[in-house]
């Protein structure tokens, strides 16, 4: 029994062919691309006999096997980031239904169901997933929230689904080099990481850039460069799996012969380690209030999402029967699988990206690669229906 | 013979009730607000029987005494920055028409014409007053810029005007803090600073925050930082009249989970030495080239411009007979003597500013500060007239 590799790979093309104008693959969440994504992805498991269905948040469904049991859950999500690649989610949702239509086609009698899904919304915050596993924050404006993306609190309350699952297993791409450098075919994620995200104002006194002198002046942009100097310094003194990150930086008022008064930036550092991570923070936000007139809020901060022994078992079963070379790795990156994991077994395979690069258009995981993956997630599901 | 404080604190007064809505004072150049000013200016010089004229391009002028002689010419602009204070360029025409009409009010017997300018559009490149002093930049689309301010080249060459005269004189408030940081009156301006500016690409590569090492990353966002403590570190070294900043700067794509890709930045250096400047600017581009992977480029590259000996002399002696104390100084800022002082004798009175505060509603002067600037221009026209 053997995945087709040529049919996932015109599977995958054909979905990326649903993407919005410009560079690379645009399918953000709630799009119409989006929308079409998740009708393409129906209506291509009705024409190989899956039982379709969609909850009414717009998460995807199609499942094989008997109803009645509890079932197995495979598969990641078809929103992308703008201008994103080509595997990111829609390869996690292909493999998956592409190893369920192997197991049709050879006739593998089922113990219990096996369910595709194609989650909505992954890329702005793990959305459809966690509406899925109830999850999903009702504190607030809730129903204006919902409103806003044009779904109903009762929406939600429809759309979640876990309780009928006892395992979820996703395959994603690694988006990182730590695989293509280390040789490997295989990451086997044992925890997602915790992410802690702060939002940093560092203040300064604006002031005209000529008439001020620098012993008198007190400038915003200066202020924070010496910020993120130091914490890079302090992320990299943990070491690995720690990273830290200021995606975000704006400088007030912007204008090349004012002196900033004002200087806005995110910082989030990512581990799998609570105590280290708020050590990184602390000794951070320490500095920041020592030498610097700054305001600082914590904006995110999420603990470590942990795979399930059973599923790190059998994935590591499905690589040693398919002579795979594999390690456990934390997930730097969030994935649907981390909300599913606090409701059941959870598990992910990874394989490697070239040159690690993800969210852009180069994006790119070898054939060979993706054959890999797929059949390792064959061999571990085969492993789970057995269970 | 003394100047009318009152009086001028309302003409300040009513040419500042002329403003956008918002914080502070917004007469932009080129807006209606420009224009209204230019003709309460006018009407305001027609009261006192001043002869007004206008040229194409916008600039307003009123004179008095015998017109057959070149001139002294004494003023400012009247356009400020969005949300800017009541003194930044206003001031300096309110006290040269105080001037004017004091002479006129105790008879003085004039030897040459005095006329008394307000510029058009400082703020954003010194325009009325290049125009004027034949110094704008008319290459390239020169007919197509000029139309999108809705003047011609034809208004234009009718404005250019400096050959009438032999002087120019601008009071205008410092916009720094060593006047009142050194409990002075008075700054007798010798150079306006050469300013030089770049524009900076720092490269890395963009990536997920969560899943790329900090060992494996390039970080623009770092890159910067580090580019940035290094240039104010370079420019300290120099020390005063030495100045550098960074006023702008952008991230791509600025996402707080992807590790910047590319940063853009301007720095701009002032002071009064040319080989300092460019050795300044040397060290920062050899270091950022050396450790970074930049593209920089110099955008703006403009010799200081100097007060001429004999302006110099005329303050110093009007301080002198007024019991002032005064400083030469140099101007970080730009100033509309700057084109001026290519085709004539220039010369600046400074008067202190609050706090160093300027282009922002709290920038102040004081009463007492006004009125020895105005006391010492009256004494400075008085003795170039009798030069």
């Amino acid at each position: 029994m053997k995945i087709n590799l040529n049919r996932m790979m015109d599977m995958l093309s054909e979905v990326n062919q649903i993407t919005d104008e410009g560079e690379g693959v645009t399918r953000p969440a709630f799009s119409d691309f989006e929308d079409q994504a998740h009708g393409w992805f129906i209506n291509k498991c009705k024409a190989h006999g899956l039982e379709t269905y969609q909850d009414r948040f717009g998460n995807s469904f199609a499942t094989i096997g008997p109803g009645e049991e509890k079932g197995l859950l495979i598969g990641s999500h078809l929103d992308t980031v703008n201008n994103g690649g080509e595997y990111d989610g829609a390869l996690g949702v292909i493999t998956a239904l592409e190893t369920v239509i192997t197991l049709l086609e050879n006739g593998v009698e089922l113990s219990k169901p096996v369910t595709v899904v194609a989650f909505r919304a992954e890329e702005i915050g793990l959305i459809g997933s966690s509406v899925f596993s109830d999850l999903i924050d009702k504190s607030g404006n809730f129903a204006e929230r919902m409103a806003g993306i044009g779904r109903t609190p009762e929406d939600v309350e429809n759309a979640i689904g876990y309780k009928d699952f006892t395992d979820y297993l996703e395959l994603h791409i690694e988006q990182g080099v730590y695989l293509e450098n280390n040789a490997l075919d295989i990451g086997i994620v044992n925890a997602i990481a915790s992410m802690h995200q702060l939002n940093v104002t560092v203040f300064g006194e604006a002031g005209h850039a000529g008439t001020i002198g620098m012993r008198e002046r007190d400038d915003a942009m200066m202020n924070a460069s010496k910020l993120l100097v130091e914490f890079e310094k302090i992320v990299k003194s943990y070491g690995p799996p720690f990273v830290g990150t200021a995606g975000t930086l704006e400088v007030f008022p912007n204008s090349s012969n004012v002196i900033p008064g004002k200087v806005e930036f995110t910082v989030e550092v990512r581990g799998d380690d609570m105590d280290k991570l708020h050590a990184i923070l602390d000794s951070f936000i320490e500095y920041a209030e020592r030498d610097f007139k700054t305001n600082i809020t914590k904006s995110i901060d999420k603990a470590p999402a942990h795979m399930s022994d059973g599923m790190i078992d059998a994935i590591t079963a499905a690589c040693e029967a398919t002579d795979m070379k594999y390690e456990l790795m934390m997930s730097g990156a969030n994935h649907d699988a981390n909300p599913l994991s606090r409701r059941m077994n959870a598990g992910m395979i990874f394989i490697p990206s070239k040159d690690g690069i993800s969210h852009n258009p180069r994006e790119f995981s070898s054939k060979e690669d993706i054959e890999t993956g797929a059949a390792v997630m064959l061999e571990a599901v085969k492993r789970l229906l057995s269970k």
